[in-house]
């Protein structure tokens, strides 16, 4: 397998690793130095090295990407013993044709004007690298090698650690 | 209710979020500026405003944070429709007293001399701030209200978000 195809498969695997977990924790830097996460819904799932979430331009975290945009997206699915960090600098701006292709009806329930409703942006956060963890076995060595992982942030024997690239 | 006994109920919720969560992200800031974050298992569930980590003295995560000690702690716990932002100061540091308190004998599958575990250390992380989102309620308007939280970071109206200072 040649390194440019090693890395299309871990990009392949981050994708359904994030596509699986759906919510993130997006942390950012607040102006205090403090740096704060929340949870946020992917907005995206086929995942080219761009995550894309709706936002309201007069939150905290617009405010913060803003001053700092380095952030971290990080996804955590115990249910498929998989974790996901992906590091990257975040951009809020509206762009209607992107809006339009990310929309789907049940965002109407926190931008009730959809579309048109007032101060809604985009926030894109730009992967410069990701890592993940996952157990692809079963049983009892599988959860032993994930929460080796998740204790130490070593690659356990019988689960992989990688660093992608983007 | 009194601002106090407010502030009180408001860690409790933290600690019983945590425990039920086990497994966090801790996020750090690298040399290079990059925001890096790792699954990381907690070792305390009595949460006294201290988080404590197990680790290894050469790892990445210990000498990012001797350069920068700001870090985040996100719990992800969805199914129980939970999840908590801890933001703190991280400090390495090894006390033998606290290590013989913490230890359990399962962390010998990382640290196989237990305590005599060349290179051991902790890292104790002081919470200056903590938010959470969980929804107390049930069925449908349950998971609408997360996902409000969750694709917004607005408090939903079935849901709560709450903010707890330490």
């Amino acid at each position: 397998m040649t390194d440019e195809s090693t890395a299309a498969d871990g990009r392949h695997r981050v994708t359904e690793l994030i596509r699986q977990a759906r919510i993130c924790m997006l942390t950012t830097i607040g102006v205090d130095g403090r740096m704060m996460s929340r949870p946020m819904g992917l907005q995206e799932a086929a995942f080219d090295g761009n995550l894309w979430f709706f936002a309201y331009a007069d939150s905290a975290k617009v405010r913060q990407i803003r001053v700092n945009p380095e952030v971290n997206v990080a996804f955590s699915d115990q249910r498929h013993h998989a974790w996901v960090s992906i590091s990257g600098t975040a951009h809020e701006g509206y762009d209607r044709a992107r809006a339009e292709q990310l929309w789907n009806p049940l965002l109407k329930a926190w931008f009730p004007d959809g579309l048109e409703t007032p101060g809604l942006t985009l926030i894109k956060v730009h992967a410069t690298s990701a890592e993940y963890w996952d157990s692809p076995g079963g049983t009892v060595v599988t959860l032993f090698g994930f929460a080796k992982a998740a204790v130490t942030g070593r690659p356990p024997r019988t689960g992989e650690n990688h660093e992608v690239n983007y």
